[in-house]
This record gives C-alpha cells, structure tokens and sequence, in this order.
C-alpha cells in the first residue's frame, strides 16, 4: 500500500485526460457497431512510445489480445491502439483472427504507421463476428487530436454498459522534469450478456524502456486492477496498456534510478483511481466496498483475504441491505487457503470495531447502519499475524445486478 | 460418476427415513431457542456405530465441531448425535467450547450413554452463545424412537430457514443381506444471517469398521457435498456425519469386500440425493442446475470446472432470466486453472448444443428458452482433453437471494 511519503510529491489533474501527457492524441466515433453511441476509438502517440500490458488469465483469450501480443513482441514498441465496443471478436475462430488483423491493417494504412505498432482492443459480446464493414468505414472517420473533446471521445468510444466515464490523470516531477499520466478505462456495466471486459488505458510522458514498463506494469497491476472484483467473472478481453512516448525527458527509469518508487507511486495512484472507478460503477451497484487487510504473513496473503472478503455474496448483500454482518467477512476469510489465527482476527466496519481478538464487540447498530448506508464503506481486518498489507475493491450485490444480467433478451 | 451397472441393484425407498436402518432412533423437540419450529434434535443407535465425518474447511471451525472430533478421536465410535438450530456455536470464544461440552455432558447423562460416544452439532447465527437453560431443558424432553415420526420430528429440528425438509433412504444388498442408508440433512436457506451451515447425518446398518467409512466417507463427499454451491460461500459449521450400526450383519466391508463398489454406490448416491435437495433449496433458487464436464485430463480437473460454471453469478443469472448466454460458460471455464485447449470445447444445455469444438452453433432461441424455463437445467462441457468426467450442482440467482440476504434486519 502506498504510504503519504511517497505520494507527496504527485498531484491529481481533475481536468487531465488520456491526452495529457507529451506526445498523444486520441479520437472516437460512431462506426455503428451501436445503435448511437461511439463505438471505435484510437489512441495514438507522435513517437513509437515504450509499451507494458497485462492480459485476461483466461484460457479464452480473445484475438484482438493475440494480435496485439504479436504487435509488441516484433519491436516492443506502440504508436497506436485501434478498439470498438459492442463486440468481443471473443470464441470467433479463424475468421476472428483474420478480422483482427484487417483492424490493424486498416488503422496502419489509415495513419500511416507501421503494423507491428499498432495494438488492437474489442470489447461487447462473445461469440459474435465483427461488422468489417462498418469498422473499416469507422476507421476512416478517427482523426487523433490532443484535446480534451478528443479524449472524451476516445473515452467514450470504449465504453459499453458503463454508466459513466472512467478517467484519470496525474502529474509528477522526475530528474526536475514534469511528467504526467493518463488513463481511461472501461468496465463492469453488463446489460448485454458478455460484456465482462475490463479495458484500462494509460497514457505517460516519462522516459522509460519498454522492459522496464512491462515489469512495472504487471507489479502495480497486482496490486489495482487484479484486486478489483464486481462478481468474480473473468472476462476474454481483458486488457491493461501503457504507452510511454518519452517526451518529458527525464533519465531513463528503472529500478536504480533514485526517483523510481515516486514512478511507481504515480503508476500506482492511476491504476487505483480507474479501477476504484471500475468497481464503484459494477453492475447494479449502489457503493464502492474497500477492504484494507493487514497483519497477514505477507502482502499476498493480504489481498487473497481482501479479495475474498470483496467478492463474497454474503458480504455484498449485506452491504447492500446496510446490515453490519461481520459474521459473513469471519466465513469469507475462513474460506481462504491463507494462514489464519482464528482465535485473534479483528474486523472493523468503518470506525466500528465488530470483533476484536475473535471476540464479538458490543457495537451501535443505529450508528453501523448509518455509516453503511453511505456510499464508501471500508471494511478493516487484522489477521496479526505478520507484516502483510493489501487492499481490494468491490460493491454491493442488489437487485439490479440480477435485473441485469437475468431480463437481457427475456 | 455413477454407470448404470453400479446402481443397477440398489433401490430408494421413497418412504425411508434416517431410522430405517437397523439400530437407528431419532427424535425433535422444541427447546425454545426459535419462536415455534422445532430446534433440538438426537440422533442415536443402539450400539456404539462405526463412523465417518468431514468437517468445514474453514479457519473458523465452530466449537461443536471440535468436540465431536474429540468424541471420534476416543474410541472411533459414535453412539448419538446432539443438535441444536438457531444459534451456531461459533466465534464464541472459551465459554462456547463449555457450552459445546455441556452439550455432551447433559445427552450423555439423559441417554445413558458415554460423552466420547457423544456428537455435538449447532448451526444458526455465528457470534451467539447458546441458551444453556433451554439446551438443559430441551435434551431432557427427547425420546428417541424408531418411527418415522420421529425422524420426521428430528430432520424438522435440524432446520434453519430451509423451505423444505432434505432426507432419502437407499437399500441394497451385500452378501446376501439387506443393507440400508438413511440420511437427513440441512443447509442453503438464509434469511436470517450467517446461516449458512450445511449438516448431513447418514445412518446405514452396514458392518463396516470406523477407519475404511471414514475413507469412504471423505471419497464420496469430494464428489456430493463437496460439489454444491449456493453462494460460494463456507460455513463455520459444516459437517457430514456417517454412523454404521452393522446390524445389517454383512461381511466386513473394505475395498477388498467383492461389493465394496456396491457400498460406495449406495452411499454415494445417498450423498448426491441430499446434496441435490440442498442446491435446489438454495436461498431464492427456482431452479435445480447440473452441470456435466467430461473430457478433463482428470476427474478432479472436471469437478473444478463443474463447480466454477454452477457457481458463477453470471451463469446463475442466465439461468433465472431463461437466457442461454453460452459465453458466460466459457468465461467460467476460461478463468479456472486447469488444462483447457480453448479452441476444441463443446457446450450444450439440455439437448441444445450452443458451441462445438468452440465455433458457435446456430440454435432455436425458442427451444432455449423453453427448455431453460423448467425446474431442472443440465449443462454439459466437453473438454476433448482426456477422460476425466465430474459433476456439480447448484441454483439459479434470483432477487430473491438479494432479498433474503439484504433485508434481514432492516
């Protein structure tokens, strides 16, 4: 977890965007892949900027994802991103593979860049081919520009059943140099069936190679995205991309460099703000849910429990119905495969100690229901066993997750 | 899982009960720890039983489940089982390990029986101490008899929010006598917290020493009870209990007995009788859902993609809304850990094949939903890997669930 000390010196841009950082534009459409909304987006950088991603563990990978694995693998390099929603090109076969690769080809050609620079996201329903036709004629539209309308439509553009926007930007100093992130992503509204993908793109300046950005990415990756859960289901498409294009000049990143913990700092603070994000936006959701784990054997341990205590049914409904059950965080945690005292675990819900050493504290039931009827709860566990700190993000289960993802063509 | 061959000579007696083995008697009362409903219950043979047992998996074992695996550890016999609904027992420290043995104690004396013959169950609200007053009064108002009343009178009182009663009885015959299983058990229905323990007690007559029941009570409940799930979700009090009176007088059993694959189909098959009636029990659950994968590279491999698909909340929503998103199955198969070539899988629900060797398949949407708006919903996997085959079931998730588990207290 990241402690003050090292996030003093990063600042949050409200106003930022995916474009903000040296060296990137953006642009979104409406191919008419959906009925009205944007549906194809680029992203794009002046230079072939470093690259880090990350991609669903899913046995199902979708094919845009192996495309864009065989973009990074000829140089380790990216200039542009080409997605769509409405669309997965998810369980697609051959001819999906073949589509894949035209979407790249047609963005190569349409901006002048070379293939293997270019990756290539969908996100919208499995099993279903990709309208070419529209995409091709789409990608004719996308004009990248710099500004702040540009990214929102890009920002739009990737969005499916989201019932907001995900946005994010942060600023540091590095070598005396401003260096800026920024990110949008995509994810957890699933009106349409199969729409689970979480697509997260972030955008900085910093001067950094490719290897050294890919490890960074998956470090801090671990630590966001991966500790986010809406309902536990892992998505074909799932994808996290950093593009670096290098124009704040600072000296090349890597772990010797003395400003590398305020680097992953920032990296870290962008990944959390858009997955949070994800999470408070899941389907049906009335609330954001953060569950701090600390005390365990190790960080890992940590964020399993965290999690697991994120995840669990019981838990979400009873955050939904504002019911302080902290029975229900007990079974989520002595359901895990970590190592747990159970005789000396505290939970608390907000500021309300519920257990304390594995022994019930006699607690406010009026002020608990008043703190869960807010939007934010935090729930705290204490294992007390060791020095393991992790955190993860959920929200509540309602009847409107149901509704959702029961009532779709019915 | 069981071929016909296996099953060929074994019989369900529709009006059998949990004492219809020989030696069994049972009986329920109401000790006052619910309003009305019957809430303390025994369970006894006449002689010292052979046993088996499998407990939660959970850190946070409750205190009676610590006290019959002291029971056991004595003489590996079992003699009676005490049981109490509403309260669980558990996270209550030091004073609900005494009351656990107080528990023993006070059946001991009330039945003439020895303390280490002795099982202690609970299962209700975690954090709870019991009422020792009305556990003492109760054990004094219970007459164990060997009629179905009875055991009518204890499967009610092992009940919590259950909406209906769980037993099946099974007979044989092994080595020329008659052998039967009866069984009783509880679980899946919550509305009020944290009930979410799952009991199951079996009685056979069969003659069979405690060391091989106990083998063959932990093999048939990996494939059973281990293959449920409501909600993801495991007790602190879960337990399956097996007694064999050996009053049927057959020879020994072992797994060198010439019918010792009749055993274990006998038992099995009372084990997935109960935990079938569980899942279809589950809270808010209209449907019964089986999913069948075959194809695994092991049975074990096949049992954990079985439970991941029963047990997603996407597939469960699916099911209630009568919709057949075939790609929420492959986003559950797709995020376990097991072997999986994602380009050779075969999905079909019901008869209706949705995806073979994972190109989608063109199907009546109608037939679908038809078939998808009935009690009992079969999905079936082909893995294509190798021979491995297992089952898994479960329920629909319904606003119901929601409702249940949101609106207890307020």
């Amino acid at each position: 977890m990241l402690t003050t000390v090292e996030t003093t010196n990063i600042k949050k841009l409200e106003e930022g965007s995916i474009v903000t950082p040296k060296g990137f534009l953006a642009s979104g459409v409406h191919a008419g892949l959906r009925h009205t909304k944007k549906d194809l987006g680029v992203l794009m950088c002046e230079v072939p900027a470093s690259c880090g991603a990350v991609y669903t563990q899913s046995h199902f990978q979708a094919a845009p994802l192996k495309v864009t694995q065989q973009s990074i693998a000829t140089e380790n390099k990216l200039q542009a991103l080409i997605v769509n929603s409405a669309c997965a090109n998810a369980c697609t076969g051959e001819q999906g593979l073949l589509d894949a690769y035209k979407m790249r080809e047609l963005t190569a050609k349409h901006l002048g860049i070379a293939e293997h620079l270019i990756a290539v996201s969908s996100t919208g329903v499995i099993g279903e081919l990709l309208q070419m036709d529209k995409i091709a004629a789409g990608i004719n539209l996308l004009k990248p520009k710099d500004s702040q309308e540009a990214a929102h439509d890009f920002q739009t553009a990737i969005l499916t059943t989201d019932t907001v926007m995900k946005n994010a930007c942060y600023q540091t100093e590095i070598d005396g140099k401003v260096v800026t992130f920024g990110g949008a992503a995509k994810g957890s509204g699933m009106i349409h069936p199969n729409m689970a993908t979480m697509l997260a793109y972030i955008t900085t300046d910093a001067n950094i190679a490719s290897d050294t950005l890919q490890t960074a990415t998956k470090q801090v990756t671990d630590v966001s995205f991966n500790q986010i859960t809406v309902d536990g289901e892992t998505s074909t498409n799932d994808t996290v991309l950093v593009m670096a294009s290098g124009l704040a000049e600072n000296n090349p990143l890597s772990p010797e460099h003395p400003e590398w913990n305020k680097f992953i700092a920032a990296l870290q603070l962008i990944f959390e703000d858009l997955a949070k994000q994800i999470a408070r936006d899941g389907e049906g959701a009335t609330k954001l849910v953060e569950v701090k784990v600390k005390g365990a054997l190790s960080e890992k341990d940590a964020r399993i429990v965290a999690k697991r205590i994120v995840g669990s049914n019981l838990v979400k409904t009873a955050i939904y119905g504002a019911d302080a059950n902290w029975g229900r965080i007990i079974q989520a945690i002595g359901q895990t495969s970590v190592t747990v005292n159970p005789d000396n675990v505290d939970v608390s819900i907000g500021s309300i100690e519920m257990l304390k050493k594995s022994q019930p504290v006699v607690f406010s039931e009026d002020l608990a229901r008043e703190y869960l009827s807010g939007s934010d709860v935090v729930i705290e566990v204490d294992l007390h066993l060791g020095d393991g700190e992790g955190i993860a993000w959920g929200c509540d289960l309602t009847y409107d997750y149901v509704k959702i993802n029961a009532s779709y063509r019915t």
